[in-house]
């Protein structure tokens, strides 16, 4: 094994070889406007009682929105689902101009293709230099389309 | 999509259909005697400084060495490792009795057959209910094993 001396060099080493789970996490603006984001970081923290966290740029266009939300929707992707994932990661303002949501439980925007929707109320939010973690209690969810998970690798997708 | 109205059996579907990458984090007890675990949860919290998270059960074995350590050593797994997996996952008394692992920087426990190595430093730990979000700075690496990377899906693994 070959030292890396740098932190920057060690990360992208690191993530070069760690595959991520794919969610989308939506929920409403201060107007009531539908945003969302992709999530590679998404993790259960604990089964009783219910709880997840993910991970997200405190710069993100999503970030104010979820300093001021209460609820969270939180899909898992097939996949089926890899446009969405891509569609959710890039230009924030053409991430609800098509037909393929609608408004769910607690008014939140939900993507119904997906293999799964969690529910989730916002408990926490831990500022780290220009990131955070988020905290949230599951609450309830829906059952979603039954297919392979979709996975995130080297900058691209694969289904598992 | 049917309603699911329990939190333990949204949380349940949720991860039955998400994926994870997998990641084997070790550290010195107060004894400095290694200790370690696999994690599911380990994610990205930023590249600039570089900062890593992942989650941990605070009723776990390695628990109190965390809240000690200053130090921990990040592995990311690949195909070759599942059984390194396995065992980092079951019995923690056995987890350091093979000749799988040696000393390495900051005398961490190191497992060299693994895809990466981040060695990082513990920054906050955000205890939460019966678990915690452990948030690290990485600094330094270790170049590893080029394979697939192994994913956690379904209480089973598979390769990506």
């Amino acid at each position: 094994m070959a030292k890396i001396e740098s932190s920057v060099d060690t990360l992208k080493n690191t993530f070069r070889n760690h595959a991520a789970g794919v969610a989308v996490i939506t929920m409403l603006d201060k107007d009531d406007q539908p945003v969302g984001f992709t999530a590679t970081s998404m993790s259960s923290l604990g089964a009783n009682p219910a709880l997840a966290s993910f991970n997200v740029a405190s710069g993100s266009s999503t970030w104010p929105s979820l300093c001021s939300a209460t609820w969270v929707a939180i899909h898992t992707l097939g996949e089926n689902n890899q446009a969405l994932a891509q569609k959710m990661a890039t230009d924030h303002t053409k991430r609800f101009l098509d037909d393929d949501w609608e408004f769910g439980p607690r008014g939140l925007p939900i993507f119904p293709g997906v293999t799964s929707v969690a529910i989730a109320m916002i408990r926490e939010i831990h500022n780290v230099e220009n990131n955070a973690v988020v905290i949230v209690d599951v609450i309830e969810g829906l059952t979603g389309v039954e297919q392979r998970p979709l996975i995130y690798f080297q900058r691209g997708y694969l289904v598992g």
